[in-house]
């Protein structure tokens, strides 16, 4: 049995647009100055292994290729294609593209409705009219699309992680799509697919959403949005969608300002903030302030088991940072239950005194407390009755003094990073209680480069174990709590 | 005449404990394995000018210093004294101090009232009386005192800056203090003094605050407080000096488990979230969040004048970063209105087309635009009637594919920053209006850390000229958000 939401985009081969075998990129000239040019150089870096067939109508050979004279000139069948010409000749190319048999294209350029001019707005009727002869179209006025399984990549994107994940993201803001891609590349987050749909005249957020909705390789749906086409059908398919994975949603332009700047943008209109608001509460999905939350929280639904997480330990050195998690804790709708003596008693054991505490907060009191420790820690935490998750704060620029006074030149080699990831991960899967990693960074100074790259080196090794590592307590909570409420309100929707 | 606050602490020789001609730090034994050790050589190292006398009662040499088995037996006056010795030993210790005459101690041993025992209790009263007697004691269980000008620093703080700034902080934690003294180090901020007060068993936040209040070298006061001893003497004080000089809080311990994890870490009394709140507001203080957003709000109310802040202008590359800037100013009580359009006119013809928009916010389009462009976009837009301030987004990585074209090793080599800084520095002074510069950095991969160094020297370069630096526009709104509701409080007390 069909859904309404996927009955949506029946007829559309997605498959041949995400992982086309042949694709076309239209507007790349001998010289390498035209816009198309960029963009087949990032597909070529990216690594993509499908047969790439640049197009000029003057010809001629670009890099070691033949340009064609026109789409219709390849000499096998093309599945997807890249448009990157000045607007007023995109019809035409997409045009050729349909005649072809290609499944869909990207328009990369822009000239069109959002310039706001009688001449704009044609132009992309022209492109609606086209499409509904049987083509699907991304953009125009968009960064295209980025699928780490297959190959294509934004248009500035080069460099963009060939890991696929669960991640989804659907954008209407070119620039937030490669902010994203790029974000997502070191924080954590695989990609299943980015689409950045810019003006939207054919395929947008309704239909995206449904089809991610049904791609069994998402599992995490993120959106920014600037406005809809449909409100109804919108909110409709979103809570069909957020009932079966999560939807973090960015809507811009919920200020007055920010509804200005978006008809500058997109072209979109903005909508009150209190509609959406409650929109998308409904609906089940989950809101997000800026790009940064979303991130973090779709890092979260990534690597956590979709719970309900209440009852939270946190362990770390430095009593005021307990402190802080504790009352920030409580505005994400999560609470640090006071452990019982016995479990307080068995933690000290490990901990340096005087200064250590073990109530939970566990205030380590001393920044060198080891691995062994800290496997303990968890491990005897996680007994109290009702804890759902435990979180690791560390402050790695300890271990910079501790390496001067040892005479140890990087002080990556004196902190035990690898082995305490080993021990988190081990006390994690016995105790089933996910841990979370907060690195936050003090020593930013242009003289502490090297605790900076220690960090990330940390971050890599925590993250290849599975677990979410955050660079601030705050940011850490929040996203759990995101998650934590996402699963309760699926559990009792319409709350 | 004298103010009620200053009568608070008449009769102190506040400059005696900050300034000292010769100090004494008790606790350093000749095999440097004592507790004082530590703290002595901090001092040394951060070139503190006075005399440093060590003390322990079985003598010796330590480091080719002479070790004296009392502080009687130092043969100068001595202002201020280091105490560093188990609990039990203090109170003999202080006792000694008074008999020399020395101003202050600070006690940065722990084991008092913290413990929650009643022997804890009994040696901090101990203290307490002998403190009442004539002798002023910062502490225990504290990081004691820093002083940029005088060279005093935090217990494990050998690299603090010499730089002395405007800002003071008053921490009833430690931990805190140093990892703001860091913070501060970094994100630009300068210091006139920090004080760790611990367990407050003598000087604490109200009389601190009202000689902060005071202190000639002190514009900004900042305040990490888990609980007050007199709340209603410390909320009359607060009132006072917030009515001179901004005066930032962070309250710990507000939710009901940080009320618990504050009993366990300085032993003080939690106190409901919303009495404080209110009681904050009305007092004129402002009150944040946590220890960032504290340090964003100093950053802010040291560099920018202390003004009221309604009319923004941003710009910078990327039309969505404009929209989540409009988004985010209207949380914070900032708005960005419509340029007029000869203003939007001029704008537009130092921007690349197509893509680019200057209605405000101001879509530049292009990463690489550049200062002499920068310069008349901020000169134009300050035109427009009611603007107060204005905001520069840069987005650094795009430039690492510039240097990687053109084949420059350093990509700091291709920005062009240190003659935006001077052209952001120009306009601001021409327009008298601040420019604020934000500068995220969405690559923070292990393989960009050249991105970080460019970051780090931009962020130097900016802070010389006296222009705040943010790496996210929502901390830069919010902080000038922050200077703006205190001018607005103060120039309209209890609204």
């Amino acid at each position: 049995m069909e859904t309404a939401a996927a009955d949506l985009f029946r007829g559309t081969d997605f498959d041949r647009i995400f992982h086309p075998e042949n694709i076309a990129v239209i507007g790349v000239s001998p010289k390498g100055n035209m816009f198309g040019t960029g963009i087949m150089n990032s597909i070529i870096a990216v690594g993509f292994e499908g047969g790439v067939f640049p197009v000029n109508p003057k010809g001629g050979e670009y890099a070691g290729r033949k340009i064609y004279t026109g789409v219709s000139e390849i000499p096998v069948p093309i599945d997807f294609a890249v448009i990157a010409v000045p607007a007023e000749h995109v019809p035409r190319a997409l045009e050729e593209c349909r005649l072809k048999g290609v499944a869909g294209v990207e328009i990369l350029s822009s000239g069109f409705s959002e310039l706001g001019t009688e001449a704009g707005r044609r132009l992309e009727e022209e492109i609606r009219d086209i499409a509904a002869k049987g083509i699907r179209v991304v953009g125009p006025n968009c960064f295209g699309i980025y699928c780490p399984r297959s190959g294509l990549t934004l248009l500035p994107g080069p460099d963009l992680s060939r890991k696929s994940g669960p991640v989804g993201f659907l954008s209407q803001s070119g620039g937030m799509s490669i902010d994203f891609a790029h974000i997502g590349k070191w924080m954590g987050i695989g990609f299943s697919k980015v689409v950045s749909f810019g003006n939207g005249a054919d395929l947008r957020e309704t239909e995206l959403l449904a089809y991610f909705g049904e791609d069994p390789e998402t599992r995490v749906i993120a959106l920014y949005l600037e406005g809809v086409d449909d409100g109804r059908e919108f909110l409709s398919v979103l809570k069909e969608v957020a009932a079966k994975k999560p939807v973090v949603i960015n809507k811009g332009g919920l200020s007055e300002a920010g509804s200005r700047a978006v008809a500058s943008h997109t072209a979109s209109m903005g909508g009150s903030a209190r509609i959406w608001e409650s929109a998308i509460r409904q609906s089940g999905a989950v809101q997000v302030g800026d790009l940064w939350e979303m991130a973090e929280a779709c890092l979260a639904f990534s690597l956590l088991p979709h719970r309900v997480y209440r009852n939270i330990t946190v362990a770390g050195g430095g009593g005021a940072l307990g402190v802080s998690a504790c009352d920030t804790a409580s505005e994400f709708g999560l609470t640090l239950p006071p452990l019982d003596p016995d479990l307080t008693e068995a933690i000290l054991e490990v901990l340096p005194k005087p200064g250590s505490s073990a109530k939970n907060p566990i205030d380590a009191a001393n920044p060198f407390v080891g691995p062994d420790a800290y496997r303990e820690i968890f491990l005897n935490a996680a007994k109290q009755p009702g804890i759902d998750i435990q979180f690791l704060i560390q402050l790695v620029y300890h271990y910079k003094s501790l390496s001067l006074a040892l005479g140890v030149p990087k002080v990556k080699d004196v902190v035990p990073y690898r082995e305490l990831a080993e021990e988190m991960e081990g006390a994690a899967s016995r105790t089933g209680k996910p841990i979370v990693l907060v690195l936050p960074n003090i020593k930013q100074g242009a003289e502490s480069l090297d605790i900076e790259e220690m960090n990330r080196d940390m971050r890599t090794v925590f993250l290849e174990k599975g677990i979410p590592v955050y660079d601030d307590i705050r940011k850490a909570l929040r996203a759990v709590g995101h998650v934590s409420r996402y699963c309760s309100r699926r559990a009792a929707p319409g709350s």
